[in-house]
């Protein structure tokens, strides 16, 4: 360790403690914060943001940063060395009085969306959304980009990742799920009676059931927790903080299972990372793209097949005797893969979500084109709704007031959730090559093959490869969505 | 507003959001985070403090402050700039890695001490109490004091407290509960049968009929919450995030309750603080005595008083009536103030709670005047507790081991506790001459007026007096035991 790496690493360690701090007032504020605290939370997370840019701008290190890029340094050295610079590089060119402002706006903006959303008004919200994307776009004017004011925030959540090329790769997918669509809603509207899809479902049961499925995945509750929130959400701070949250609805046994499935498959990829390198870039996440991969590869490769139910479901039954009296194993497997036109991107399908993410990816990308307003905004996603799943909202709360992201200033975020189920066939296409037996295992309720591949593929490695070359080193290909595509094919082809 | 403290103010704002921020952070790790988040969080901790340390510490601060000390200010500014003066001045004599040091040394310390109390082992605690012991030495001898070590400690939780005070004040109390100690424990034991208090009382009752209580007192939900943590506390981080936390024992139904209307107490001051002023000392509590004041105010002067029960003993037969079968109104209040000699400090009834918190302040005082080692602190305690309470603890849990406070690092904090009792007499006497009809408001259920008059003299006045001072101003007296010592004498006398 050369001396100005020995000072190098407290500062990136002080950075990382302030970034999970704030992590762990965020997770707060949409858990356990008393309504009334909204405007103090503000002040905090936006003086904790301050202080994170002046620190990571600060000359100290800085210069300390320019001196090691020219060190000939040991590998996981030279990963917090390249990582942090990203960091860097990204920060100096943001001045600290906006990172603030964006941080304090979007702390406010997302109790006025609460509101907003409770009361389907969108009226109430889009003043707040205006305020973000005018932060946002002057943002990725100091940023810089080569060819679209979208690409600075893009490459923000995802290294690498241009309008352009998403573009590009969610036009295969768009066109692929619309040639299999009415197929598969064909073939899903032939369903045996759904009643049991309708009975009464208690909450504690539910939430044992799905506690027994994600506790054989593997989560650890010594160094997380689950809790309630309206938007279902994952928050890693550090690998022995990692919590988890959930929504439950006596009417919808699935909802809850499902998003507990999801959320365990990212604390499997936070807890997953090297405590002993708590503090840097090599524990931390790749991207959210890979994040979302972990989530989505548990979700849906794994819990939506018939090999997972063949020996859950026989416990289900057991659980809710009354409620599935009669129902058959293939009635519940179509039940759960059941393909159909809906409005809420979080309750859709693995065919139709594509549908969803794009037409947000397309909005965000007109609003930095300023081709869109938020003004025409609602009417926008209602016209794009109809054009792709033929459905248009009732109201904003079921439409363009429906997803977090926005309010939270996260624009750019949601064509990560496309990238995760790319990467997910891919490594899931691997992971079977790899555990020859797997399908067995998974028949047999036994997850921990699968997990413990995960996490030495790539939760372990945290930051010390970018996305795509991480996906290139566990699979041996860079990403593709042909592994995607042709997953989808199988599953919802006729 | 001069330009000066036109540049101040945000300076001490972005200090008070790092302290609640902080707060925050406590607060979750004793009611929310996972156990193996202990040493992240003793990260987090010890990077808030020392950023906190920092800025306070700052040279722009520092001379802000010293120009805005020879200015003319309007009397709130000069409360602003006094108080944090007095901060300012304590902090620059304490080096930043002091600071990180204790932060993280007793973030860490109450994760081993909360093991240590659950298995009795005060053995696994004590090398953690050296280290803090000699920490708060070392940072004593850094602030500076008078006559003793202690007082540099004292001073920070009650300012202008010194050992020689307390010990004088304390002196008189213990001499007067010591001869009214053995007239009611005899009296308290001419009890009926006292079956009801070992009957099963369901804990979602319990918290029901608390939160009743707590209700009336005037606590704001929206503002706050109550969970559940094995040392109960109040954690103020504004006026509109203020969280109190209890305790439940399906045995013991006056424990919870009590403990509720103590920390609602503290909630209530916390919640009067003016909103309008925080992020600064004008929103901020005057010391840890008058802290106190308000929770034994409603705790012990309002809620074990016969007019408080005239109105709840009713409502509490008909909420627990299997329990309560046969109870009379007469034996109930004599249980609730029940004077005996046990082990535990927060048990105790308001006699002997006392002789408590002394035994803790003469530890305390030894320790710091290096007349007691921490290897002879359990067979001190020990000691003391025969000479005082004529009881030896069977073990170190119920012994030495029982409070949080050394864990937390808070030397110095018990002391307030008893200034906290003769606050309280004497504002309670003041309060029933100002409000003539208050005995009959409190029989009738009614609160309000006595909550209004507390927020109206004492809880919205954030710091603009000194302890003294503020006791000066609502009683027109200097602080006197003498109106503790006669209450106590009408209460507990032949």
């Amino acid at each position: 360790m050369t001396s100005e790496y020995a000072r190098f690493l407290p500062l990136v360690q002080e950075i990382y403690y302030l970034r999970t701090t704030a992590g762990l007032l965020s997770w707060d504020q949409e858990t356990m914060m008393p309504p009334k605290a909204a405007e103090i939370r503000a002040k905090q997370l936006a003086t904790l943001s301050s202080l994170h840019h002046q620190k990571l701008t600060g000359p100290e290190f800085g210069d300390l940063l320019g001196t090691l890029e020219t060190q000939s340094l040991e590998p996981d050295a030279q990963v917090v060395v390249r990582e942090m610079g990203r960091d860097y590089r990204r920060a100096v060119k943001v001045p600290t009085a906006l990172v603030k402002e964006i941080s304090e706006t979007t702390s406010l903006a997302y109790s006025v969306w609460i509101r907003a959303r409770a009361q389907s008004d969108f009226q109430m919200f889009s003043p707040w959304l205006k305020k973000i994307v005018r932060l946002k776009t002057e943002e990725a004017r100091c940023l810089g980009f080569e060819k679209n004011l979208y690409d600075a925030h893009l490459d923000d959540y995802e290294p690498g990742l241009t309008a352009e090329k998403a573009g590009k790769l969610f036009g295969l997918i768009r066109d692929e799920v619309i040639t299999l669509l009415d197929g598969a809603v064909r073939l899903s509207s032939k369903q045996a009676s759904d009643g049991w899809l309708k009975a009464t479902y208690p909450l504690d049961l539910q939430q044992s059931f799905g506690r027994e499925i994600v506790d054989r995945m593997g989560i650890d509750w010594e160094s997380g927790r689950l809790d309630v929130s309206p938007h279902p959400f994952c928050s890693g701070n550090g690998p022995t903080d990692v919590r988890i949250t959930t929504r439950y609805n006596e009417h919808d046994c699935l909802i809850s299972l499902f998003g507990m499935i999801h959320e365990t498959g990212h604390a499997l990829y936070e807890q997953g990372l090297e405590i002993g390198n708590f503090g840097t870039p090599l524990c931390d996440t790749v991207s959210l793209g890979i994040h979302e991969s972990q989530s989505r590869l548990w979700e849906n490769l794994v819990a939506r097949s018939r090999e997972f139910w063949e020996h859950w479901f026989p416990r289900f039954r057991k659980i809710f005797p009354e409620q599935t009296r009669g129902l058959e194993f293939e009635d519940f497997y179509r039940a759960i893969n059941k393909v159909e036109r809906t409005l809420i991107r979080v309750d859709a399908d693995e065919l139709t979500y594509n549908l969803h993410v794009i037409l947000r990816f397309e909005l965000e990308q007109a609003m930095f084109e300023e081709r869109l307003s938020v003004d025409e905004l609602e009417e926008a996603w209602n016209r794009k709704m109809k054009q792709y799943l033929d459905r248009v909202p009732p109201d904003s709360a079921q439409g363009v007031l429906q997803d977090v992201h926005w309010a939270s200033g996260l624009l750019g975020y949601f064509p990560t959730y496309l990238l995760g189920n790319i990467y997910a066939a891919q490594f899931y296409r691997q992971a079977k090559m790899e555990i020859a037996d797997l399908a067995d295992q998974i028949r047999a309720g036994r997850l921990e093959s699968l997990r413990d591949w995960l996490k030495e593929k790539i939760h372990r490695q945290g930051k010390r490869f970018s996305a795509s070359d991480l996906v290139q080193r566990v699979t041996g290909e860079t990403p593709d969505a042909k592994y995607f595509i042709a997953y989808l094919r199988e599953k919802f082809g006729n």
